[in-house]
């Protein structure tokens, strides 16, 4: 990468994250494009050589976070042996989502809100949903082959599995204080497995 | 009731359901009071009669829905024999929360938002939120007690049940079309039953 395009990603780089704490303190419809300026530290022209509108920052906002997420999902795929272990681990992705920092959960919920409205947003937030809950059913159904878990409908139990977590990081969110949520995050996985496994 | 005072409470009612269905179209950052009088077909001055503040509706329609459920979360309590076959009845609360309108749905999650930056909409969503957990972990102890569940950690397991519950609304929100979600909580319940129950 030449130093032209190095700065230019540097000045992206410093666009979303001023954006990201601008949404974080006054949510979306509460932030201006002007603030997210102030914030970064650059004016309006050098904000709209980067970014076409808010939304389009919002956009490449949500992009970078899912982006995030498959890299931990990652580790889901490849080699579907040991399954029980592998829906286990799933386990510590929630965990680190939950030590990410309170601000940035803010707007993920701010994202849920919008996506609910946007269409655009919307086509973007469910397909990552559509292909994990696709991973955890082959890797479902994978268990069931090796003869690790019962024969269960593997899209059903996928949802199951989805379900638990989802709700565990919405607890964790609206309740950090009220429990040790990494405990109650392998505690829940662990049940719900001992339901899933044949004994 | 006498006449006046009915008549009083109907007006009340038909703000809620104009303010909730403008809050479900414009969300409550883009719904002013003169819509909300519009919609009900009221003027202002009869509106501010009522309430003092659009932030006032929001929340006493925070408290319509918090009752309704409360209405529902009252088979839980009671005698508690049977544990499993009324912790499997919660799957139904879940299937009648999600027959609601989409409309409103949309205003809880709205709810939610508005809960992570508004104490006093925070203290009215969290308070039921460890009602519920509260009443879910002495169900989960009696259990053991009678027998039917394992020795598990009460408040963890209540914890897990939550977070089952809670996930299942949100992908039955995000993707209705997805699944036949009223059969996915009811698998879901059973199958983390399955991992509960004494064998």
């Amino acid at each position: 990468m030449n130093k032209h395009k190095q700065r230019s990603k540097e000045t992206r780089i410093r666009i979303l994250n001023a954006a990201e704490s601008c949404f974080a303190q006054s949510g979306y419809d509460g932030t201006s494009v002007a603030q997210i300026c102030e914030e970064a530290g650059l004016s309006k022209g050098a904000l709209y050589h980067h970014f076409s509108s808010k939304h389009a920052i919002f956009l490449e906002l949500l992009d970078r976070w899912l982006t995030a997420m498959d890299f931990q999902m990652a580790d889901l795929g490849g080699d579907p042996t040991n399954v029980p272990g592998k829906l286990l681990s799933m386990s510590a992705i929630i965990g680190t989502v939950l030590r990410v920092p309170r601000d940035q959960l803010l707007i993920y919920l701010e994202f849920a809100n919008k996506a609910v409205r946007d269409p655009q947003i919307w086509e973007t937030t469910i397909e990552p949903y559509h292909r994990y809950h696709k991973l955890i059913s082959g890797l479902i159904e994978a268990g069931i082959s090796e003869g690790s878990l019962r024969p269960v409908e593997p899209k059903t139990a996928a949802q199951v599995v989805i379900a638990l977590a989802l709700g565990l990081l919405m607890q964790g969110f609206l309740d950090p204080e009220g429990a040790d949520w990494d405990q109650v995050t392998d505690d829940g996985f662990r049940l719900l497995l001992n339901g899933l496994k044949v004994k």
